[in-house]
């Protein structure tokens, strides 16, 4: 085999992983972690058992390599195009409405990490561990981005970042949550009303804001 | 039996049945309602499969009383107590401030509601129904709380009661959610400090809430 034909088998070997990762993430939201069994997985998918076993030798594996999934997903598909906003306020507002714009875009609606985070209550180990860690992440990207947009003089001095971002997460959870039982669109458009007018009271200029 | 031995042991069976649907409660909080088998439930209460079988026949039905002892909790524990503070905006802010000392008070963090919806996701029938109506019913009361401050003048009027309920549940579905990962006390404090800045700050009577 030459350098050019391994090359080409890693590449098809990695997006098949992304594939397959892609659908362990989707199993996980709708039937949690506990339901996401490399047998559950290989039906999902049309292949056997053991092609994946050699990627994934058990299960708890296979449910970090899905949080892992997960949580690049959300980094690609709502910070990044956030992140490529202008700093301070409209990228506070752009990770909210990047969030929403992936809720909408997933066919079930909600997300990963709601199911996950549910499902892991007082369940103590790695799985819950890493959970923890990604949501602390997160928390501290909102965080981050409320206290750029103080420093930038877009909210109000004196405002605590951990308050706000709670408030912005909180709209954010409960989209997804309420997604799942209610109309999608209205909760949608609440969610997005509901931020978008806390952030405009709070603005020292509106204009860096959509008006709806 | 006497009448009055009959009634003695239908306050004694109603007692039992009180016992063993928290014990459900607790369990489909944890676990989910996919996991609240009458098997689980019988080894959690050490009493045989058998006796509970005479209550619900099948797993659907207990499952379903799990849910409707869940919503009564949730009147007699949330709402009860906030109905019974003054109208308008005490009571609006009593409904948040006695959820948070229900998720305080539970072994659990977090509630059974959060767990179940979460797991519901894209599976209609008649479990998710129930669920959906229940939320839409606690939205309500939301929504009335809202209203009712409104009319009474404790909050600006042209305030649109959906988006305010949306901001209040959403506060405290987060606090559900955060407290299973993070440290509770941190969580209900940030909980209960954005409602109530929030809330004051759109209060035309500021005295009409506590300061802190």
């Amino acid at each position: 085999m030459t350098a050019q034909q391994l090359d080409a088998r890693r590449a098809r070997g990695a997006r098949t992983r992304v594939t397959v990762l892609d659908r362990a993430v989707e199993l996980a939201a709708s039937d949690g972690l506990e339901g996401l069994t490399l047998s559950r997985l290989a039906a999902a998918l049309h292949v056997s058992k053991s092609g994946l076993f050699a990627h994934w030798a058990s299960k708890e594996q296979l449910q970090l390599a899905a949080i892992e999934h997960a949580r690049s997903q959300w980094a690609t598909r709502v910070v990044a195009p956030a992140l490529a906003r202008p700093r301070g306020l409209p990228r506070l507002w752009g990770l909210h409405e990047e969030r929403l714009a992936m809720y909408a875009a997933d066919a079930v609606p909600g997300c990963f990490f709601v199911t996950v985070e549910a499902e892991l209550a007082g369940r103590p180990g790695p799985l819950r561990s890493r959970v923890a860690e990604v949501l602390t992440e997160w928390l501290e990207v909102v965080e981050g981005a409320v206290a750029r947009s103080v420093e930038l003089g877009h909210l109000p001095a004196g405002l605590d970042p951990a308050l706000l971002a709670y408030e912005v997460e909180a709209a954010g959870v409960a989209a997804a949550y309420q997604s799942r039982l209610l109309d999608p669109d209205v909760v949608a458009a609440r969610s997005r009303r509901v931020v978008l007018d806390r952030l405009r009271s709070l603005a020292t200029d509106a204009s860096l804001l959509p008006d709806s």
